[in-house]
């Protein structure tokens, strides 16, 4: 029992460390390569050897889109999201074919269509070098100094490691700062789309069941990997498990967690509730009524929009259950408290009292963000964003690689150039809309006067303006884009396209904010550092690291809840989702496919449909397998609930629950609804 | 030739005075006391008699909910818009009745359905009491003793004419702060629903059409006034004309303008462009947000909502358009220079220097208002509002009528008590909803930390203080508000209605805010009358005042425009509004009554639906009669096309226009479609 006791204590602290925490065992997006060996034995009786962990790394794959997925064939089928394919499914579309609204069924491999520009990451390898990135830094440097020495080392190791084995190669900060990893991934570039459902289904009761269970999704949808022209041949997938999921079952949740801040002291946090979220969830609120507006004008500008639209909605509800539980008084207080405890033992120890101003400096860096807020130099259009790329790529190419911004770097020139000279559509009209309010916003928030707003402007209203940059910009063209990028420095400074020509007026003055968010990262990542540092003196152990959108393993279990006193059972069925559509009258968006309809009859209304666990996860999970012991697949996760959205800031398995589509009920659809033999077979080899 | 060459001068310098103005005339909202008689002489050979002038102000309602409307029959008809109306068919609608979504009509006078708390102005009396208010104040005075000598004497003259008169009697402030008007009027507290259109075509296209032209929406409904339980007999009312309106008819908006800026210095005009409009914008995406979301928990939601939804609807575009003008260099440039060349002969001339520091002065509290923004003390839902109000008034009570806030004088007592007592539905659900996204915007713009956002959340989150606050209050009670109200002092001090606590706790703040608008405005104000008195020294002559919501008279053409190259007619027909439902697919907002497709083969499809002029209006002046030399009713004013909307800062008639519903529409429909034979005779009469 001492390991466990031992182990309480060191939870307990960093739930401590998080905000308003209640005990809860099953927190963590651990590390592969330091995985809670001695927890998950003591509590659940499990060991993963390394063969395991190694397995499911390798049948793990990452949407560089934004999201998780896995193998589940030897031939390259990818399951993840559907709300992860989306960005594909969208850009494959036109005004003939809404795949992300219909969905699609390739029923022959030829059938099968290329994504636009998707990359996919299968990591291979980790390697801690936080020695060498830490040698690179002394302590006489400046924060600037310290930030470049740091941006040089990352560069070269990843250069290297590129030439030596031609895998991606990417160095990911750790624990705010005190420890760098290499990881290393495959890259897969040649990704098709084998089949999608329709919205309606996968995203059954739309923006309205967005983060609420009980829940009846079949967001999901399958890709394939082509290497040469033809399907990977792979070793490590994951093979669908038969059974259905049981309460209380331990699973794991394998996947790519975006971004928490659990480490935040007090101060980040207070910036993050009184300035951060607010001026997020107004911009939010914002874009979510100009995407509305522009859907008004008719049906192809409704699925213009659409995509945008999704993310914008989901981050808007995202954003408000975080600014709640940051708004609640309970939860601060408790981190508060915790916090006050931790700073007067550093203060009190003479070995550590060098870290003791670090809390300080972040209040500091806190204070300086406050005024960059809204500073942006930057527009929210896509050919706009082609022209910043552009214009930067010129000038960061004049630069040895070491010395370049992060992604001007050589070892991800590949990735940056796949989404440059991506063909997928661009909507002129909707980059039109986007670029006129983001002007505005500009304009808004330097005030009218402002000498670089009035240089934006070019004495136009924004609407005008957005309008002259769209009709005169030649960068919606492919040919323009790499004739210019191979040009480099001449090409882009002889261009007189209008929007290559803002992003010159914007250059200087998105360098200056970038300079100081880098010179604000690097003060805060070094505080961070030294606050973790002092928890390893005092406490004597590592946990995991807050979320960088790499591979991390969650587990738990397969549990219900009680909310405001109602049971909420562990998982939903086929037939309850019938049940859903009818309780609300079969409107939109509760109004299921007409193909599910008519086959209801020959579905096993039985079979579970969605379920929840305690399982820690957060945005970039979605698309995780969700596999039990032994290395099977039972469901997807795709969603968490509105208790889990303070998942930000602190983990809790009281209400908090992560929602996942079963592997059941994937194979149960292919079978009887999409008549996909030719899927459900491969599945079963 | 001369008068009209000396009118141009002045009205081309108040132009000046606005901004990116282009040449035009029929500028205006003109002081029924004060009509610009000598310009529509000389331009349209039309002299409005003191008979005519009188018929025409004694034939005008308003609506104190917010709106303008006319009497149509000797038997107190009054006609206004439906969405002026809406608040009342909102208000008397239940789970069962949706009367502002499907319309209502009643056959006979006993089927007239009160409105729980409306109450109709009508203009009786104007009197010049600059003199009197203007002697109250005395150049030592400090801005906030000037603004209590000014309050107190306004509200001495305002009793002294209701003891005298009976009549409700309003001091209005003119051209900033330059004159001093007492409006007397009669007052309708007894106003009963006659007949209402569905919402389908009422506002056929909804948000999307809302502000755009052309437009074919029977945007109207009929009240009738009574007193002592019997039909009104009245001598003035406005008869329908039976001609069509046609092109370049001069037509006459008798109305009231709710507001316009047009007096605003450059410094003003800045402040609403980088930080005002902004702000309300964001305040208005959030809020449209917080409805829809609402909206989606079921059909009885979206009825609760839908009034306060379609309000902020239309602010968010009406602001949009005002923030587009505002955003335009070109405008303000415009406005600069005009700005500069009065200053400099100001300046110049020893007469005026006293005047100089105005300006300065108004740049200084912009400065101030800087600081006000979102520093409120009060919470958007209709419990506390009540609460609110009880608290104020049991304490201004207590202080002598020359003292009180103005909404609580004695003079306005009944008109406030009509509202405090209201039967008008409150929906504990909505109002929850919109209590905890207004504590939480509280929370917001004051920081976690803030001692009062502290006190007000008494530990909790704004959602789990909202249901407390909402659950506990007895104030949806009538009889409890009552109780508080007559209690006084006493009985609100010992109350522990959590909700008339809450407002207890705010009070000294909402105070203090109070003081320092108030004292802004008085600054202000004397900022104003002093350059309106260089105005007039140098061009010597008046015009019009900004609008302030009481009665002013427009004027203009039925005229149509040229849009991008299109030529935009001065009126649609019946039938095109059929078209512009086939071209929509029928679809929401799109979908015309089904009584209307029903009925299509009955009605004459050339009869003029909506039309166009270059009338200067402003919101408030939505149900004002649209009438001709004769005054004979040819319409009713309900909205302004997308180019109007910089109205609010300056009048344009190139493209800017006046959008109304022909009268000749209104009697094909309550003949044909709504079979109101009842009505039509009695308006033929």
């Amino acid at each position: 029992m001492k390991t466990l006791s031992f182990l309480r204590q060191t939870v307990l602290f960093w739930i401590a460390l998080a905000v308003c925490q209640a005990v809860s065992a099953d927190e963590g997006m651990w590390l592969f390569n330091d995985l809670p060996r001695d927890y998950l034995k003591t509590k659940y009786g499990f060991e993963p050897t390394d063969e395991w962990t190694r397995h499911v790394m390798l049948s793990c794959v990452r949407f560089n889109s934004g999201g998780s997925a896995s193998f589940i064939s030897g031939t390259g089928l990818v399951l993840t999201n559907h709300h992860v394919g989306a960005d594909t499914l969208h850009k494959i579309s036109d005004a003939r074919h809404n795949y992300l609204r219909d969905g699609f069924h390739a029923k022959t491999p030829a059938e099968e269509i290329k994504a636009p520009d998707l990359e996919l990451n299968q990591l291979v390898a980790i390697e801690d070098v936080t020695e060498r990135v830490g040698a690179a830094v002394t302590a006489e440097m400046s924060a600037a100094e310290a930030f470049a020495a740091r941006r040089a080392v990352m560069s070269k190791i990843e250069k290297q490691s590129l030439d030596a084995t031609g895998l991606r190669s990417d160095v990911v900060t750790l624990y705010g700062g005190a420890r760098y990893h290499l990881y290393r991934y495959k890259k897969y570039t040649d990704v098709r789309l084998v089949w999608a459902p329709e919205a309606a289904v996968a995203a059954f009761g739309g923006d309205a069941d967005n983060f609420e269970y009980p829940r009846y999704c079949l967001d999901v949808c399958l890709f394939r990997v082509y290497t040469d022209g033809k399907p990977v041949k792979i070793d490590h997938f994951l093979k669908l498990s038969p059974k259905n999921v049981v309460e209380g079952e331990l699973i794991f949740m394998p996947g790519n967690p975006g971004s928490t801040q659990r480490i935040f002291t007090v101060a980040a946090l207070k910036f993050q509730r009184d300035r951060y979220v607010p001026f997020v969830l107004n911009l939010l609120h914002r874009q979510e009524i100009l995407y509305q507006q522009y859907a008004l004008d008719g049906d192809e500008q409704r699925r213009q929009v659409r995509r945008d639209m999704l993310g914008v909605q989901n981050a808007r509800k995202a954003y408000s259950g975080i600014l709640h539980g940051l708004q609640d008084p309970a939860c601060l207080a408790h981190k508060q408290a915790e916090e006050a405890a931790l700073r007067a033992k550093v203060q009190s120890d003479p070995h550590l009292k060098p870290y003791a101003d670090a809390w300080k400096t972040i209040e500091e860096t806190q204070a300086r963000r406050v005024k960059l807020l809204g500073k942006t130099a930057s527009f929210a259009a896509k050919p706009y964003d082609i022209a910043q790329t552009l214009v930067f790529m010129a000038a960061e190419d004049q630069k040895p690689n070491s010395k370049r911004l992060r992604e001007y770097r050589e070892s991800a020139r590949a990735s940056l150039e796949q989404q440059l000279f991506s063909p997928a559509p661009i909507h002129a009209d909707l980059e039109r809309a986007k670029l006129a309010d983001s002007l505005g916003f500009f304009v808004e928030q330097r005030g009218g006067d402002d000498p670089l707003a009035r240089k934006v402007l070019d004495g136009k209203s924004p609407q005008a303006r957005a309008a002259e940059l769209i009709a005169g910009t030649k960068l919606i063209q492919i040919a323009e884009r790499r004739r210019l990028a191979q040009g480099g420095r001449a090409a882009v400074d002889a261009s007189t396209d209008p929007m290559i020509e803002l992003a010159k007026l914007m250059e200087p003055e998105a360098r200056r904010i970038r300079e100081i968010e880098d010179e604000l990262d690097e003060l805060e990542r070094q505080a961070y550092a030294q606050i973790t540092s002092a928890v390893y003196a005092i406490k004597g152990t590592s946990t995991y690291p807050d979320a960088t959108f790499t591979l991390r393993l969650a587990f738990g279990q397969v549990k219900g809840y009680v909310e405001n006193g109602r049971i909420i059972p562990p998982w939903t069925t086929v037939g309850g989702a019938f049940e859903h559509e009818k309780k609300h009258g079969a409107k939109e968006p509760w109004k299921l496919p007409r193909r599910w309809n008519a086959r209801r009859g020959k579905l096993n209304l039985e079979t579970p449909f969605n379920f929840v666990s305690t399982a820690d996860i957060i945005g970039g999970n979605s698309g995780s397998p969700v596999i039990n012991r032994d290395a099977e697949l039972v469901g997807v996760v795709f969603d968490g609930n509105i208790q889990s959205l303070t998942g930000r800031h602190y983990y809790s398995d009281q209400l908090a629950r992560a929602v996942s589509v079963t592997s059941n009920v994937i194979v149960e659809a292919l079978k009887k609804i999409y008549d996909a033999e030719r899927l459900v077979e491969e599945l079963a080899r």
